[in-house]
């Protein structure tokens, strides 16, 4: 019984569960909520007084019945996999100074664990760490995750992070002990990043800053936890959240993290009232229809229910969502009628193009030459048209008389142009040349040179190379469109998009530049500029070979934060004041011609405010290639990754 | 011509080189220092004049004719490898602000090393970066480190850290930017730590602290760089060193660096008056006679001279120096004779053993029941026998009785103890048992059980599982010597050890403790104590697993400084005061059973005064194996180390 559908997303979120205390009655306790309507129980599996070695104090250590909740029997198979997290010891303490409280908690995890295991659960829950050293801990999860097969383990974790205010009373050592993420930080570096230990937050009455939250939107979060105690009461005394609470559950919702709700005692309560009544299956339904957290399901719902749905755009690209692709090589590949489709339905794209190349014909003739002047425009790189088509509809819009050359080298491309002429009846305006724009002799010299060659990093299809090329043919005062464009990067958390690198187990896709729709990612601080190319280009010392070097700080109340790799877009100005690009704080809405590039580093960097993070990155020319190498100089050097193109490169 | 010879040591120590300015006519250049004494020179190979830029300016760029000093042919092969070291070009300046620089920078230094590799020269000295920031000429020297076969690149750094009492003045910022350490880490990290990217020093005329210096020999430093200005002038005139000066020479003579002279402009000159001679031959001779750094040279190879010869447990060990070596398997493997033979010699252990035997043999019988009362000693884990040895030897030392089990589960070695029994006439007094101690049944208890079964680490060939299985046989009031032992570690900078475990590019070597006679290390804090167990032992929850959490904490006055993993030791405590171990505080003098263990970091770490580094480290015991776990968990966590004992462990 989902908490609703929004058109299209088919995501975790739609489910909630709830966190019981420990009954011996599964079966019952199963029913009871999902009769309540919930899709799952957050359950514990053992009696919470077993201890290992008071068992073994007692002599029938080789019997070894553990007190577990009934046999694996008392549900189906699909029942403990759907319906059932298990819910690990709360007393566990593996960093304990008491070294038998520890040896007991090691023993009765892998016991809970395997247990689990058997029973085929999706997941557990692992008590939140007890203190702030995590050590024993950590070491004992990760032996468990070297051998448990596909279960998840959510570790608790309270969303709490102390204002700065609190900081300078206390200094440096409180807050770090009072930011949970540090916590968990150090829990899945020991771990080394396994892909199966994630996040359970815990959400507390109080939040910490809009900043601190964000970081764990690219981490591993696979629940949150919300307490009856963080809602507040409305008018009609029913519960409701917050605003910011109400922000971020969207914010869950948004990333597929499931809400569990926790609430005390009550279920029981009423669990025994109904065993103690004399017609079991009256009372069930009764209690059933009472379940104590059904209001606060109902306004979890309530919330999922209320979001925006999905536009058209964004449920094209869920199932791209943190789904790295390797970048185009349109220069070696040609690129295929299935992406040409893709990308001429892009009409954003080609009316701000029209709107550049208005103006670049009105700046060219004037008005009252119009009908005198032809002007020779070429597109280069024209592949099925759409720029074509631009064009001839600004010399319509501008009343400029117009001769275009259509150059094209995917020779594939140059047929369906062909036909597009015909079909137009552009046979007389539209010359069309099969050739590479870099060696094509070109009859005569263009006004206006008109490509569309970036990639979603600005320069990395090598757009500077081609129009270096092309620019032979453009007359010295002609005008290229686009006239400039410049990169930009921003430090990203993306734990999804790591361990899909990860997982890989080589160099290669460490050291490469993807295309990715970022979205389970936390964006650290704001983007910068880093390559600047600009057309065309007379300088005699000219070299597409670039060097940037970056700083970027994260914002005080952020607390620190994890460094995947860098999400990389561009801005082009395509004439004057028309421009193109998918810079977050600057992106063309509706266009959906580029994702993201992602820029990964081999091992994450980990930052905090007043510690900049630098970042070098370099676009390096060779007579075959051109790549990029990149590396974090501070605060402490990584390796420089691609070294000599030897990952990743695009070909000339 | 060497410095000279040490017994024994034919380390690259014993050459000494000089550096000289630019010099169209290398053969000369060359005859002159080798007649003068040296062994080597570095030598400049490019005209200092020379900028690729100002080349494409005068239009010749298709010629490309470089200003090197001649052919390839003006010297041998063997001469170029074996007597030049390049001396890339002191200008470039990869991280100037100035892009054509920065670009004149790149090419030259490709050039140049393009060049000396031609010659196949042994080494580039490569100058120091300019400022505190070397990203980029990093990357260009990682870009030629992927290609360049065998020739070692010497970055020029000084050996230079600002006092503690600059930093409070100057604030943190100033404190790194001072400490030539930092610069060095952070290019090496941009390499990679590439094997073949090592250190020159320039030794200035003031010297940092002790424990600054003391980072630098765990570094990969080839050659130091004394410069004429940092001798003093002694009585007579002649150049000598101020004492730290020698201890610091010292510490390279040990450490197999080569020095290098460095003296200004005083060579060229005496080549000017030489060339200008009417008789080329005898002028040349009497100029090699005048050598301008002769005397700096003599000296030199006075403190060489000085130094104490090896002792011939060095010569020993010299082979064995920074050799990683797999500890031994002794339960599950058998020891061969040779290995017998080697630990038998090693007299300090069993003259320790024979007082901790006397002693325990005077305290079990009084003087006055020493005629009377027959002592139990079983030697369990005989071996060939040197223990019933030392245990006879005792037992007539202080006149009581003795009857000996000599306990041993190699077969081969019981051959052996059969022999000597027989041929020194024990029949009477020792019986011989082929057995494992773990499941002999033994006839009678003991008095005495003494075993040596101790690893470099202490409890790492599993003395205590051993131990626990013959006390079975050990009476209530008996002794077992030895009666307890810890095993301790220290922090150390180990790049060379590093360089070897990271050749395997595997994951298993990163993660197996080794046994090795490190030398090339920088022990960077006193070590302290791990894991301790007492025989007998009789507690009922008696477990051998342990788990040990350490802080260390660098000197204030050290810098920064590179973890790559920890050297362990043990100390034991035969019987009362008696004790055998190698920790290097209370080391056993004259013992060469044991070489230190070392337990390696994935990732090297980098820690400063004042932010401790916290080690975990835990022995798990399983039903066939016993291993090792361990992992940094501040200032930054790494990921536990041989988890489950995939990579290492020892069988039981």
């Amino acid at each position: 019984m989902p908490l609703g559908e929004r058109a299209g997303d088919k995501s975790d979120s739609r489910y909630c569960g709830v966190e019981t205390e420990f009954n011996d009655d599964i079966p019952q306790l199963l029913s009871l909520n999902i009769n309540g309507g919930f899709d799952f129980v957050v359950a514990t599996l053992m009696d919470p007084a077993y201890r290992p070695s008071l068992k073994s104090d007692e002599g029938n250590k080789s019997c070894g019945v553990l007190p577990f909740a009934g046999s694996d029997l008392v549900l189906s198979p699909s029942q403990w996999s759907s319906h059932v997290v298990g819910r690990i010891s709360l007393w566990i303490d593996l960093d304990s100074e008491d070294e038998l409280l520890r040896r007991d908690s090691e023993t009765c995890l892998k016991q809970e664990i395997a247990w689990a295991a058997h029973l085929s659960l999706q997941a557990c829950l692992l008590p939140s760490p007890k203190g702030t050293s995590c050590g024993n801990y950590a070491r004992v999860v990760n032996q468990i995750l070297q051998s448990v097969n596909n279960m998840q383990l959510w570790l608790r974790i309270p969303l709490q992070k102390s204002d700065e205010d609190t900081v300078n009373e206390t200094g440096d050592l409180g807050r770090e002990q009072m930011d949970s993420w540090e916590l968990w930080n150090s829990f899945r570096n020991l771990c080394e990043h396994h892909s199966q230990l994630s996040i359970a937050l815990d959400i507390l009455p109080s939040l910490p800053s809009a900043n601190s939250i964000g970081r764990w939107f690219g981490e591993p979060v696979r629940a949150a936890i919300i307490h009856t105690n963080s809602f507040l009461t409305n008018a009609k005394g029913y519960p409701c959240l917050s605003k910011r609470h109400q922000k971020l559950m969207s914010g869950f919702f948004n990333h597929s993290i499931q809400i569990v709700i926790s609430g005390n005692q009550d279920i029981n309560n009423s669990l025994r009232s109904t065993e103690a009544g004399p017609n079991n299956n009256n009372n069930r339904i009764e209690s059933v229809q009472r379940h104590p957290l059904r209001p606060y399901l109902d306004y979890v719902g309530y919330l999922y229910q209320r979001m925006d749905v999905l536009s058209e755009q964004e449920r094209f690209e869920l199932g791209y969502r943190d789904f790295l692709q390797s970048p185009l090589q349109p220069l070696m590949d040609n690129l295929e009628a299935q992406t040409y489709e893709t990308f001429e339905k892009d009409t954003m794209k080609y009316i701000q193009y029209q709107r550049a190349i208005c103006k670049a014909l009105q700046d060219r003739v004037p008005d009252e030459a119009s009908s005198t002047v032809t002007t020779i425009l070429m597109v280069v790189g024209a592949g099925r048209g759409p720029l074509v088509r631009a064009s001839l509809q600004a010399a319509e819009e501008t009343g400029r008389k117009l001769k275009v050359y259509a150059v094209e080298k995917n020779p594939n491309a140059v047929v369906t142009l062909h036909s597009l002429v015909k079909l137009e009846g552009w046979e007389k305006i539209v010359t069309i040349v099969s050739s590479d724009m870099r060696c094509w002799e070109a009859p005569e010299k263009a006004d206006i040179l008109v490509s569309e060659l970036l990639g979603s990093f600005g320069d990395n299809e090598l757009s500077p190379e081609c129009l270096d090329g092309a620019q032979r043919f453009l007359k010295e005062d002609g005008i290229s469109i686009p006239s400039s464009y410049t990169s930009y990067i921003q430090p990203v958390t993306a734990s999804k998009l790591y361990a899909d690198i990860k997982s890989h187990k080589d160099l290669v896709h460490f050291e490469t530049i993807y295309v990715v729709k970022i979205h389970r990612v936390a964006r650290l601080a704001p983007s910068q500029p880093v390559f600047t190319f600009v057309h065309p280009e007379y300088s005699i010392n000219n070299s597409n070979q670039r060097y940037k070097k970056l700083q970027f700080e994260l914002p005080n109340d952020t607390g620190s934060a994890l460094v995947h790799g860098f999400a990389g877009y561009f801005d082009a100005t395509l004439y004057k004041d028309v421009h193109l690009g998918m810079e977050p704080l600057t992106a063309t809405p509706n266009m959906f011609s580029w994702f993201p590039a992602f820029i990964p580093l081999r091992t994450p960097v980990c930052i905090r405010p007043g510690l900049p993070l630098e970042f070098h990155i370099w676009r390096c020319c060779g007579p075959t290639k051109v790549w990029y190498e990149w590396c974090v100089a501070s605060p402490t050097a990584s390796p420089v990754h691609n070294t000599n193109g030897r990952s990743y490169w695009v070909g000339l």
